[in-house]
């Protein structure tokens, strides 16, 4: 299959989106979309909906189908969504990335088959290959999420390049989660020149990323610092880029001091003035409110703000 | 919630039935019940269908359902069968678990959301008991599925605790397949007189599990040594107990040797000669030949066989 190469690429800053839930756990598409639109004019280049911090795996394939139509259809860009569309089961990945295709979204964020441990690459090879196959279409851009402190499915190096050769612009690029830099930086060492864009899955690696020829970074405090995560995109080359990227790592180190998903949804129904943000799926577990006080507290004291969301 | 306590549980051998799938990879629900219908009349009690020999986490829930439902239909009595029914996402969950209910299935075997790491007792409580909840019927009986080398996440005994305290009667027992006696054993001991059935993951234990008060075993060599597994269960008091314990351990050993689920299908392949069940889904692979060869060749030298199979 061959890659339809007019198609432009999604680069700069992407929240992985928090999904918001009603007081029966049921999804809102309606508080989905205004939290995207807000991403979209605060500085995301685009919304990596369905990752990690977006709770996708404690959702049905129909809950999820049903929140991408919502937000296609409420007029959020569809090149500008990279849903992640990777699941266990292969006939939910398919299920999934096709209709990814069919909405016209940029790309889609891909986790591997994540139950089964100690799978071979080649079992791992096979689950993409038949994913693309299948989906068969030229619009399709693969970015591959190895997040092994999660999914305990790594990625390997050697797994990429037997998926680039076989299918070079469509596996288009990879979300490196691993928090490790020394294998971002090994990704981008060995496939550069290969039309394969490298995200961090950290804004603390942001512009190690970009000098090094990353195309910017998905990060869960893209949901709620946007704005200075898209300054040090934009102005990496700039004199005081080291100074920009100090200060979105003091307000990461802030935010994860506590159970990142919850934490996320606290600052966005703190400074949204929306307590129904709070709510998560089982097996998570909101702040306690002493939790979240130290959180908040901390961080205007650093000067943190969320302008126009509330 | 109360239990229906009229309702006769499930005791005895089960196993976790392998899926068969055609050469697209679809489920093949006939070969399926085909399959279901020599494991009960070979020695199964039960039959444990999607559970992670069963590849169940690589179909959909649509996938699951029908062959469900197929099999039901087909004539096998649904007091026998055990699905596994828990999911990452709580929808999902909920709906394999209320259909298994409807069917009048014996029980459920439920995996806790497993996408997550490291999440808190209090979160895991939280999902099974919306899951119970939701469902809100008095026939259901939840096994918990205790398997941490492929969940990576643990049932600790105090959330067994917190589980029979709230629902006891409807949360009626567990499947160890940690592979740890010593949690086995711990799990006996702290809920015996609690109504709560222990079944041990791996026939390797039954004996033991037997002796202590245990009620059987759930292991993936039921899908083709159920009956001699089944001579240990009816036959644990008598004087050559531990002799027919050291057959089913070595065949076994044999089996083990090479990766479990891809083997189960090579030998119901072989000796049921019908090769369209060596298909798995990816990320699994299955056995090269040299593999199966000597795994065949090994358990014939042993004795092994399946009468009635093909």
């Amino acid at each position: 299959m061959k890659p339809n190469t007019a198609q432009k690429r999604i680069e700069g800053v992407l929240a992985p989106v928090i999904t918001p839930f009603r007081k029966d756990l049921s999804p809102d598409a309606d508080r989905f979309a205004r939290h995207c639109r807000w991403l979209m004019k605060s500085g995301c280049a685009g919304l990596a909906i369905f990752g990690t911090n977006s709770e996708a795996n404690s959702m049905s394939v129909d809950e999820k189908l049903e929140l991408l139509d919502a937000l296609v259809h409420s007029g959020i860009p569809a090149a500008a969504l990279m849903p992640g569309t990777g699941h266990c089961a292969l006939s939910d990945s398919v299920r999934m990335t096709r209709e990814a295709v069919r909405l016209g979204c940029g790309g889609v964020l891909m986790l591997p088959p994540f139950y089964y441990k100690g799978v071979s690459d080649e079992g791992l090879f096979r689950n993409f290959a038949e994913v693309i196959e299948r989906v068969g279409d030229e619009r399709l851009r693969v970015y591959l999420y190895h997040i092994p402190p999660v999914s305990n499915v790594p990625i390997s190096l050697e797994l990429i390049e037997r998926l680039i050769a076989r299918y070079p612009g469509i596996v288009a690029g990879v979300k490196d989660s691993s928090g490790d830099w020394s294998n971002t930086k090994a990704m981008l060492d060995r496939f550069k020149d290969r039309s394969f864009d490298v995200f961090a899955g950290s804004e603390v690696f942001l512009l190690d990323n970009l000098r090094h020829g990353g195309k910017g970074c998905i990060t869960a405090t893209g949901n709620v610092n946007p704005g200075a995560i898209d300054q040090v995109y934009r102005r990496w080359k700039d004199a005081d880029a080291d100074g920009l990227q100090a200060g979105i790592t003091a307000t990461r180190k802030i935010v994860q001091k506590v159970a990142m998903i919850p934490a996320l949804k606290a600052i966005v129904a703190h400074f949204g003035n929306d307590p129904q943000w709070r709510a998560v799926r089982p097996p998570l577990v909101e702040l306690t409110s002493d939790q979240e006080r130290s959180l908040v507290s901390e961080l205007k004291a650093s000067g943190f703000a969320m302008p126009g969301l509330a």
